[in-house]
């Protein structure tokens, strides 16, 4: 299979048997790799035994599932033997193009990230022809590593600070990076172009907690924007047209101040990166491209020197941040609630302000209180769920894989 | 089959294939009923032909599936058999236990509704027996009119105005009720309890065409709460604890009126019934038993009669309506709203605000406008989004049926 050419939509309609029960058996060693057997499938998955162990034989000639030993629970009889998934397989490429840094990774099927690179750099100051130049030498330096590390990328997803067309693999517009109607097919090599989607969905793919569990949760990235992630039973909700997560949108106040987007008193207002750094009375350019990490690292500085402007900010900030997200937990009813991009490293502040807001303001949280996390990955996000969603295709449809 | 026993949770892990196919044959029989013969399933599905047609029997002596004739199109060689669903087979009881009324409905397998029956009533001045009484009666003469009519009911839903578990079917509290960790099982027939849910997450499920074309909407029922459901292509999306849609309590203004959940600024303090009554100058009990229907045909009078201050009420009523699903469209990328309960009496008033405020407000609208759509039912929808669910269920695992 040629690297990049990762099918962009599923037929929910057609049939097949054999990829389906490939798929749901490696779903189920990806679950408990190195915890399941053979007959743990079959008891799983309502299969036979003997079509169960045919199937994983097949993934196993396939590179995809090796044995690893006995399965380590105590029961009579001769112990099973445990089955996971390779490390030394197929592997994901990811490639994060955000407003002040790209960044590369690579992911193997376990979902480990086997290779990762972040370069700040504002591209707002940069031609396209540059920014695309950088990704190429970033990804060239990405595949020499898998390559070095036996793995084989086995495709690659494209995370993107703007509004794409997956079905297109377009963007349609970036505003921060100057793209409209972009193919990406058109502009980047083959073995960089392939899936499409926001930075904000990719990174929300990149909890590996959460995503393991098929948990409902809601990611939600501050940046110089506000996005969010949908995430129900451990799969991206993209919406109708893939725009779904619009967060930092939503109205605080009706009456607020205007928001480039032609609304008033959008979150992103009060939330956003620029919002903060301007309530905290921080310039929000310090006159380098430093880039997002050093000013965010400069306001928790700042707050850790209890400098009141700071604090200030950073509770009104996380407040109405808590008050938005409790609404949309109204709405959405989801478990779990993950503070990414900015607000993972001014979490000690933000946080406790989000807790209580949506403790009061859930309706069902006498019930069931939400849990508040904080974001696993900080800029590398995006481009590790870029990379993992890669490795989730070959999972929902190994044939292809075996295939190549 | 026993009615009432209807299955609560699907097991998504086991694999049953001829569940499954008989599944996916039957589905498309009623995505086209009349309109597909054996070929056309094998060759959607992707199943071969005597496997599709083996299926097809199975259907036909189980009573769900009826030959009907030749396929209307025109094509060299024999003409095919088409199929269609069964009018006379099963068919779901919907029962909507509501502040001011209760309904209860008949819909077949192919979706229409055979039996209706509203009853305007407001429960908050009666007792816990004496509105089960109302239920059990109700529900007999369902029962009559269903076996008069030669249809086998096979189970039944019920929906409440509040919080519920599903699972347990238990209602967890629907305050104007007065119940609170109320078992259905406990306290009505088998006959009579099934599946459970939310009266917007039901009333959702009554939109015939959306969700015949598998669409992702978004319904907003105005009562005196207001609520919506929120289904994504063609199923109802619950959330994690069945709490989704709760619309009501998002907020219009963090400074607003103190509303009973506690919080202030509610949607409910602006577009509920009670709102619009208050700001249109109207008393909200007219001193009768008169229920929701005459107080909102009311408002209606009023604003044909261009009474200035209903056409205000029912403005500012209409815009943040408007403003609010533009920010749950922003979220969630869905294609439709669905005007209904009150703002479906009132959409000629109404509609207009919130289409303009989409069209405004959401994001994507410039690529992509969201419809704006009125409900096809009145108070009856509850009820028949409830019946319509157990014709789902029957869909979804034909076995249970021709096994009963």
């Amino acid at each position: 299979m040629h690297a990049g050419t990762v099918r962009r939509r599923h037929d929910t309609t057609a049939v097949n048997p054999r990829a389906t029960h490939l798929s749901l058996a490696l779903r189920h060693v990806a679950e408990a790799s190195g915890q399941i057997s053979r007959a743990d499938i079959a008891a799983r998955t309502g299969l036979n035994r003997s079509t169960a162990s045919s199937l994983i034989d097949e993934l196993i000639t396939g590179g995809l599932v090796k044995e690893t030993g006995a399965t380590p629970r105590a029961r009579a009889g001769r112990p099973a033997t445990a089955l996971a998934l390779r490390d030394d397989g197929p592997a994901g490429l990811g490639v994060d193009v955000n407003v002040d840094y790209t960044a590369v990774c690579v992911v193997d099927l376990t979902g480990a990230v086997r290779y990762k690179h972040v370069v700040a750099v504002d591209q707002r100051g940069h031609t396209m022809t540059e920014i695309l130049d950088r990704i190429n030498t970033l990804s060239r330096a990405a595949h020499a590593a898998a390559r070095a590390d036996e793995l084989t990328l086995c495709g690659s997803a494209i995370a993107v600070p703007g509004i794409v067309d997956r079905d297109r693999a377009t963007v349609t517009l970036a505003p921060n990076l100057g793209w409209r109607d972009l193919a990406v097919t058109e502009v980047l090599p083959a073995d960089v172009h392939g899936l499409l989607d926001n930075e904000a969905n990719f990174a929300a793919l990149s909890e590996p907690g959460l995503l393991h569990a098929r948990a409902s949760y809601l990611y939600v990235s501050g940046q110089i924007g506000v996005g969010a992630g949908i995430v129900l039973d451990g799969r991206l909700y993209r919406g109708t047209h893939g725009w779904s997560g619009e967060i930092g949108h939503l109205t605080v106040d009706r009456d607020g101040p205007p928001c480039p987007c032609g609304r008033r008193g959008c979150l992103e207002r009060y939330a956003g990166q620029e919002a903060i750094l301007r309530a905290a009375g921080v310039p929000s350019d310090p006159g380098t491209a430093l880039g997002v990490r050093p000013t965010v690292a400069l306001i928790a500085d700042r707050a850790r020197a209890n400098d009141p402007a700071t604090l200030a900010a950073l509770t009104r900030a996380g407040q109405v941040l808590g008050a938005t997200l409790a609404g949309c937990l109204n709405l959405l009813d989801l478990g779990h609630v993950v503070l990414g991009g900015i607000y993972r490293d001014l979490a000690p502040w933000i946080a406790p302000e989000v807790e209580r807001e949506v403790a009061t303001q859930f309706l069902g949280a006498p019930w069931a209180r939400p849990t508040v996390e904080v974001a696993t990955y900080g800029p590398e996000a995006p481009a590790i769920g870029a990379a993992r969603s890669v490795i989730h295709d070959v999972i929902g449809d190994p044939l292809r894989w075996l295939n190549h």
